[in-house]
């Protein structure tokens, strides 16, 4: 039995996207007691594990958070599932450092331990922190995150240009980078792809004897490659032909 | 004769703004005959230095590429006065580590050298990269920066919510943190204050034996501090009194 993932964007709140969510954990995961929970990505630990379970994205487990484990490692190493929050990435990055938990994670998923991330949960999942949308508010040891799957995401895509709303109800266009400009930068210094996850949009893969499966649900997704056109996804779409094997 | 700086937000396309913005140059530098430039904050050196020219940015003033020098630690040494300009915070901060120019920087500058950043080039005049609004593209040695002022900034500041503008011109909120989200997150983090600069706004830092004025130009700006009620300064208005002095 091989990774069986469930990378969202967020943007979850409506309750038609929070549905699509809540059933593919509930794919992924199955009939597991407890999960494992990471709330590091937010600084009040507790609290994020309440609000996870009163807005329903909890999809029906109990979560169990990992802060309240003396020994990360040993939490990691018996849970039947993995769950991560989402935040900030940096801050999220700099506690998963700081607690050692990366390679028994890996291990754990590579045989089969379901993983759950959305946002910064699946910013993590990736190879570096790269892509993330935060702001570097904490330093953490290194770039270096999970690794899952073997390309970046980038939560919270969209294209076009960005504006603000005042408080009058009129709207400016703000002239910093869009978020296309970003992740073109991105490949300017970086060879690897890009999925791009519209708010919505779930990534659900899985892998056994087989070979592997990467399925879009919920939303929209765009694959950006340095120097090519970039591909654009439905939910619904099969991703694997496109996205290729994982390493 | 101590700090000069001239520290922009960007977001000055608009001629009014650019008027400001190369004014408050003019001023700091003086009848400097070349400026140094950093433009490492974008891929494209060449290219970089003749946007400024060619855009007004240039204040008058030949613009000599820092990329240019063999040693460019010795250029900082004999330059007349810094120009950093903006792109991406990370790639930025990397080459000012791998040039090893930091230091060189910090003591010219306090020695009376004019310093002039927008935008990246303003993030790096602070303690830490940790209130750019930059993707982390490259992964830096360090988030140290050059800490010519005890306080951060965060470029392109604006408050409100973020939307999209999507290409039948309608308009969609979107839900990722928005700036002060991010801007609390930090304060959660770290209690350095924080100078939020409006796109168009310009802070002139002037140092001398009589003390240190601070002067906002061209727009206005927030100051945050870790729960304390934001104030607000508008164009024209003398911040030194509430920032305090220089360390």
């Amino acid at each position: 039995m091989g990774r069986r993932l469930v990378l969202a964007s967020g943007g979850v709140r409506a309750e038609e996207r929070r549905a699509v969510y809540t059933q593919a954990i509930r794919d992924a995961i199955g009939d597991a007691g407890r999960v494992l929970f990471v709330p590091h990505a937010l600084a009040d630990h507790d609290g994020t594990v309440a609000k996870f379970a009163e807005k329903g994205l909890d999809a029906g487990y109990a979560l169990d958070g990992i802060h309240r484990h003396d020994d990360p490692v040993r939490a990691v190493e018996e849970a039947e599932a993995i769950y991560v929050g989402g935040g900030n990435t940096f801050r999220l990055v700099a506690a998963l450092h700081r607690m050692g938990v990366l390679d028994a994670i890996r291990r754990r998923v590579r045989d089969g331990m379901p993983y759950v991330g959305v946002s910064a949960g699946s910013n993590v999942a990736c190879p570096k922190l790269s892509t993330t949308n935060d702001m570097p508010i904490v330093e953490p040891p290194s770039f270096e995150t999970l690794g899952l799957v073997p390309f970046q995401i980038n939560p919270h895509y969209f294209s076009g240009s960005t504006w603000r709303r005042d408080a009058d109800g009129s709207y400016h266009e703000h002239f910093g980078e869009t978020r296309d400009d970003r992740l073109r930068e991105f490949h300017e210094e970086n060879t690897t792809p890009v999925l791009g996850l519209y708010e919505g949009a779930v990534l659900v893969v899985e892998e056994n004897d087989a070979g592997t499966t990467m399925t879009l649900l919920g939303g929209p997704a765009r694959w950006l490659r340095p120097g090519e056109e970039p591909i654009d996804f439905a939910a619904g779409d099969r991703l694997e032909s496109v996205i290729g094997a994982l390493e």
